[in-house]
């Protein structure tokens, strides 16, 4: 614990993934932000995009680069990230952490080499990295659904179903996240074909080594706007209790994954850092449940926990969040 | 009942009052959807914008204007249906129902005068008319829960909060009927300045000549999409009993809207062309609650009754629709 | 068609498959609803339990059992449509439609046996029936989604995720349809053990005589009132023309089950009794996604499928319903 | 601010309310949850009832009153919190908060008597208070909404409708509580007769002291789990920004109660202890939105928030709230 703050700074605040980094931020005892940069909405008040930040703080969004920051985490979309890091000259010792997929399989940019920021994963190389990038959404509920199988070298073809929240679709206005159509509302997109799975193979790979059969993953749309519920299902002769054992030893000192013996449901985690990992079994096949919150575990809140990992804090600090529960 | 069907025509079919048109007329025994004129579809099937209706029909929608039908509903936004009949010359002996504010107080088009139709306040002078301007949404549900005092000279000053679903505000994207920002979220929007106002209060004095009370209404935006629900409250000494007789006897004979003696919600008229009314009373203050789904007895279905009314059908003929209940 | 209507009474009125039933039955144009037995409720109004139906009939539940009818359809839970059969004698020429799982699986009572009342499955042997074992909600989006690939004998194991609407736990108040609870939450039940895999397994068989592979088939309770959306995963060579073909080619001529060219969302089905069908595949796996909206197709509605099966009445009589979609 | 933490104890620690206070006190950096009491539950962990605090704490329910805390928030039902404190003797030194409606128009019992904690009317009481009675949900939105107007002298006869999310309703299984009904459903209950208004004219009262006119109070149940949001009407001539003037003189120093400049939602508010206020006029009508969090500002908040003034700690503290926003 030191007694400066990290220094920290946005790139790409006006969105959902910028909003939630900077919600954290605000409330973290032991990091500030230090400037949040949205050329759209430059000298702007924060409160203007992110109406709920009204009485929180009267930081205006800036178009200037600072550079007198620790780390900076980069919310921008995918592709834009990359060209962000080619455009600006970051200062070498500012940390880097970026929430988009474009290094999260081994890409770098400007010297610059990225660990994949999954702590549960590579909590000992994030401490040590000077780049992070950051998992996705679903790839951190399947990850954290499947890993503890592959480090046990037990891990076959998988069947997954995945649904999430509106936010996952981001800020932007589309016909899939217009209140009208998804309102109770169920549908599937980019069956079998999610963009997610390329880091996912490459995570269980890492664990085993061998490992090449397929992810069968159907995302679904659901009609709420947080969370993530995964249902994986994979064929295994061990038992329930070998299977829990398993996964209580592999998440065993990491804070915020949380394998129950009840069922789960995914409101326990909303709003939270958490993942929470429910196990079944019938006849020779497990069904592991995972639920996290998108924009937290998913986005902005692991973004934080690897800040809390890269600059020495206590892996939980600012990220004890009150569910919402109801 | 007539061995011929009525030939009714859609102009602006997209949206959703041109969803809900097409789908009653669909299932209406004494009509027949001639044609659906979209511009910016044309060619392409119903279904391809109205995706539930896969299955239904193979209509497609046309740019031609046909005008071998009896009558014309009008589904554009306001002010294009004005424009819409200056620019094309129809038919005298075609009847004209138009679903926009365009014509509700009293304008003309064309040598085409408007009655308007709400089948409560208007009923014979529907039967006549040849053109009808269909009420506003708000404003039916509004006018239901207060034309029975008006009718018995007893209306003073109202103070009303109303809320509406999303389908009220359109297919357009914005960011008022995003999901992430409307699930779980209520808002006041146009607060006391409706612009249903002026229609309600011609209404209201075509009763009750001398009122010139204000009629203070808040709407507030819902989180859901079909549906609004209205509690007006109005200073009167009259009884409970007496006000439910006003009301009973002035809607006896009106298939559609129906006085409850029990709680009324929501939910009990969504999907259906009724009005329900609940009537209480404490002290000298009634609240009249009146609910209606915006999208049916607030613009389809009572154009469908306007056209079953017009044409000298049953008034409830293809409007006895399952509710959605749950 | 007849003139004079299919006299139908309702056993077990009270509940959700009751109230359904009732909405239909009141809208039908060839059958009438003679009676409505309910013991705790007899002597009052439908309304008073399903309170939509203020309006639309003064009808009242009645704790006599009448036997002047042509069929009874029975909406009581499972285990008490047997009981009812057994301590009532009914008159051998009325045809009963069960909605439990009581006769599903070929049981029998009182000399009756039944048929599987899935009409894409068992038309002709419904229409010759004397009694209806109405299939499970989610064995009817299952089957329909998985039928055809056993009719062309290249079924293999599936694995199915399942989500459906609060009102497939029914009218009881419990933990899980605590409105608090499951708003905006997911969660799994009866993992792999689902009750309906025995009328799936069955079906299936009927078509596909050697199928023994698994249906592994994860439910998940939804956020939302009525629907069921299923997406199957199967294993296949077949090309996804080959597989289309063999969908539309199994349901042409049945009205109600529709196979998409496009994506298919929930909503489009919902308060219909349409199933909706839509297929994808990648690699050597085929998704097929189905919805279904549980009430209608998935109970109610498919019951009055049957009785107009079963009194030769056109398939769709009373079921051209108009959808929800918003 | 002290070295040791304020100890707390909770009665009745299974409901919402009780809940909602555990979260907060398990991330207050000033006070520790010392115990909480639950009769049913005594000697489960509390995650066995707050599934979502599985991985925060291990604590466990207890039946053992225990006196060695520095103050008790009784989380029990109305009526029970009083036969509580009649039955069980506390040590004059314990500091009472009591979340029920028993104390709040100046009931005592055993010797204490209560000050009313809306700490933006009462908050120098408050400091110096040995017990509170915290106030009701909606009492504390419609409070906040006119006490500036009362302050200056102006308020006049109200008429207010307000929205509730079902945590309003508390945990019991309720047929208003029922998924099924509620979702996407609204109704109104208790018509211009609700409970609370005998604690919003008192407060009204002590600010104005001649006001009698009526607060015609509609309140709303909502399809949402969490969130209350106002509405209220008065009569004025003072300007609009007179009004603004008044409001924001009021609420200087008060740190929750925000008077925006914008337009107000809901969701703003939604999972902080903040008050957020939008004020409108048109002709001589101010319409005043207020909106809170029922179970924070409305409930548990507050009673944290005076835990915080009367222990002589910084009024926010453990009270940053991440909002859930989405």
């Amino acid at each position: 614990m030191t007694n400066t703050k990290i220094r920290v700074g946005i790139i790409g605040g006006a969105g959902y993934g910028g909003g939630e980094t900077i919600r954290l931020l605000l409330n973290h005892p032991q990091a500030e932000l230090s400037f949040v940069h949205s050329r759209s909405n430059a000298g702007n008040p924060l409160y203007s995009v992110h109406a709920d930040l009204q009485g929180d703080t009267e930081l205006k969004f800036t178009d200037t680069l600072q550079q007198d920051v620790d780390a900076l985490i980069i919310c921008l979309g995918h592709g834009e990230s990359k060209k962000f890091l080619q455009d600006n000259a970051i200062d070498a010792r500012i940390k880097v952490i970026d929430l988009s997929q474009d290094f999260r399989l081994g890409e770098s940019v400007q010297g610059r080499s990225f660990v994949y920021g999954l702590p549960e994963l590579n909590r000992e190389a994030i401490k040590k990295a000077s780049n992070i990038a950051n998992p996705g959404c679903f790839a951190t509920a399947i990850q954290l659904g499947l890993l503890p199988l592959a480090k046990a070298g037990i891990l076959k073809e998988v069947f997954a179903t995945g649904i999430t929240g509106s936010t996952g679709a981001g800020q932007k206005l589309q016909d899939t996240t217009h209140f009208t159509w998804r309102a109770n509302n169920i549908s599937a997109y980019k069956t079998l074909t999610h963009q997610h799975l390329k880091e996912i193979n490459q995570s269980l790979k890492q664990l085993q080594s061998g490992f090449s059969d397929a992810i069968n993953f159907i995302p679904w749309r659901g009609d709420f706007a947080r969370g993530i519920f995964v249902s994986s299902c994979i064929t295994t002769d061990r038992s329930l209790d070998d299977l829990k054992s398993i996964y209580k030893d592999f998440y065993a000192g990491h804070p915020f994954t949380i394998v129950s013996d009840d069922t789960i449901d995914m409101k326990q985690i909303v709003n939270t850092n958490k993942c929470l990992i429910g196990i079944e079994k019938e006849g020779n096949k497990v069904v592991v449940h995972s639920a996290i919150d998108n924009l937290l575990k998913g986005a902005s809140g692991q973004a934080i926990q690897n800040i809390n990992l890269l600059f020495g804090l206590e892996e939980t600090t600012g990220l004890k969040l009150k569910s919402i529960v109801f």
